[in-house]
């Protein structure tokens, strides 16, 4: 198979940014004193916080309406209740989407608020897909907790999932508004697109190679389509016309590639403590993650010696019991190859181009600060 | 456990109707004479066909967008090529629901092919519904043939039902209309029925004993749910308002009803050589079907000896084995309580219920007898 890199190859030389302790990715450039878009503080945490704020309630809510035992089975998949049905102060995640589809409510200057039916919808969706991409691909952990198909089995994962991809259209349609159908329709859409990505992840599984730009079609259908969905859904309910929803999309899919890239980053070189996984994540289950499928495009010793080693671990049945520093010397080649200097590259690039993607968009200053941020957020997280 | 009847209980006296040969309920009565309604020959076979006819080139247009595999597995569930992708000519069912909604749009005098994008919505609900509940059922045959879990592995038979109910939202949505997004919401309450009454199904199989109304309800959530919403659909996208669609979707939940009495009785004494079904199909499957949910609530020592087998029967482990004399036995007691003559009258019932909902709906006199026509069709087919 030929190595394809499509002109976006890694560099070995030393022009990457240098990484910053703590930091995963070179840290991204502070705009220039004075630039009325970016210059303001803006409290990320906060942000954050107020789209976690106003969409839990309403995302409880919906979660409510399922009949028993799916109503139990998704609080416990949320994290609201532990095994036993004890109430449980679970990890939300970063609720990055929730925040953006407020957010993006704002653009056309409606209220926040009307961006939570969107927000509440795009959580159902990516909840949807966690269910049944966790019995797919036979993962027993997510959120440092057994998944559901270990708790209350194959069955449940599947009919919850289904459920809450049901509620996602019935709490935007039941609006009744134009503005609705049009937003069911982009739930709708990149819904379709995280299923595409979950079909390429899958059969990469039984694939020796997989080119860079597969792996980018893979992880912009699994990550940015339902970004670019939450980033335009509280404009299109908001009023917003599709070309500025398309705008906002467009920034929300790159987003997306640079949240994967990142986390791409992390699932072999993250710290465990901040990740809340095991070390060498993504090495470990063996994922033909950006680092590792640049590494093997990029050619050269490092490059090849790898490329002999993985094919080997895919037929060894000792792999379940490799050492640490077995793993350790596969990062280590990855890295010497250039996938790790690639990668990082990649978030930035990525990053670049979603925040330049906002700049056809009229909208209040503060607004594309706060989007600016998020951005920048996405790219310096360590989890 | 109490036996719970709701007054609706299993005569075991002479009144039922006479079970005419080859005919599954009594046949339903004629209409007098004269009835502007009904006394047009309807050419059901040429109904369902005009219905089949109209959907599926649209319905496999809209699969064929799926991405592969998931489009060749899509394939295969509907029909269209065997397991080695040969074109295969299967069988595609009765195509009730496409026929109903096909004709739902001329209720208000629009043309039949405005209910057409709702048909093929309700088909791909239906048959996500179908690969989900195979798999979580464990069956491994579905009209005739492996189900897809069976053959393409239950990861595809996931992401496929998954696709299917996102392009069935895809397919309506796009229509970019005020009516299709009402559709769509009719379309994804119903979906959240069908998942309910799985969920129900699902539950039933761990309990001992079910009420006659917990039956219902689970059928009308598995059944009656998608034939309202087909039935409905179509006459919504033609402009129809929602008086005259609830009217329409409550003829349809009393069809869904009376089918499944119907189907409940073949899955019991239905001829395999129509049904295409193995003899005491749904005994041999441990059913919990209203035949036999009515002969263990009737009382008396039919029904009393029928629960002792059937509690015995939950602990044996030679169920397995058993001949066709011992599903005979129970067939029979099922009968002597009054199982079978309560699920025919309950048919006639349900059937009765279903015409008399269409009373207050102002439509064309040929489409009101179309409908009773396949009403008719629906409790007198043999498979």
């Amino acid at each position: 198979m030929t190595l394809d890199l499509h002109g976006a190859g890694p560099r070995t030389s030393g022009t990457a940014g240098t990484e910053t302790e703590g930091e995963t990715v070179a840290p991204v450039p502070t705009a220039p004193p004075g630039d009325p878009a970016t210059d303001r503080a803006v409290d990320v945490t906060a942000l954050l916080e107020r789209g976690r704020t106003l969409t839990t309630p309403e995302l409880r809510a919906a979660v409510d309406r399922l009949a028993p035992p799916m109503d139990t089975v998704a609080a416990y998949h949320f994290g609201w209740i532990d095994a036993h049905g004890n109430p449980a102060d679970g990890d939300g995640g970063k609720a990055v989407r929730p925040a953006l589809a407020v957010l993006s409510a704002q653009v056309g200057g409606a209220a926040p608020e009307l961006g939570v039916p969107g927000a509440v919808a795009v959580e159902l969706v990516h909840n949807f897909s966690l269910l049944h991409d966790d019995l797919m691909d036979g993962d027993e952990q997510r959120r440092h907790r057994d998944t559901v198909w270990k708790v209350h089995g194959p069955a449940q994962a599947i009919l919850v999932g289904d459920a809450l991809f049901a509620l996602a259209n019935e709490v935007l349609l039941e609006l009744g508004t134009v503005e609705a159908g049009r937003a069911a329709r982009r739930l709708t859409v990149a819904t379709r697109a995280l299923i595409d990505g979950q079909a390429q992840d899958i059969s990469f599984e039984h694939r020796e190679r997989v080119t860079v730009e597969e792996c980018l079609e893979m992880e912009g259908n699994k990550t940015g389509a339902l970004l670019a969905c939450a980033v335009s859904i509280g404009a299109v309910l908001g009023g917003a016309d599709d070309t500025t929803a398309d705008h906002l999309a467009r920034y929300g899919y790159h987003l997306g590639l640079a949240f994967q890239a990142v986390d791409d980053l992390l699932g072999i070189w993250g710290d465990p403590g901040s990740t809340g996984k095991q070390t060498w994540s993504d090495l470990r289950q063996r994922k033909k993650s950006l680092p590792v499928v640049a590494a093997l495009a990029a050619g050269g010793p490092a490059s090849e010696k790898l490329a002999e080693l993985l094919a080997a671990d895919a037929k060894s049945s000792d792999f379940d019991s490799f050492s640490e520093e077995e793993f350790a010397t596969r990062a280590a080649l990855i890295e010497e190859a250039g996938g790790r200097t690639w990668t990082s590259e990649e978030a930035r690039r990525q990053h670049t181009t979603a925040i330049r993607a906002l700049d056809p968009v009229d909208m209040p200053d503060e607004v594309r600060a706060q989007l600016v941020a998020l951005a920048d957020f996405v790219v310096v997280r360590q989890r």
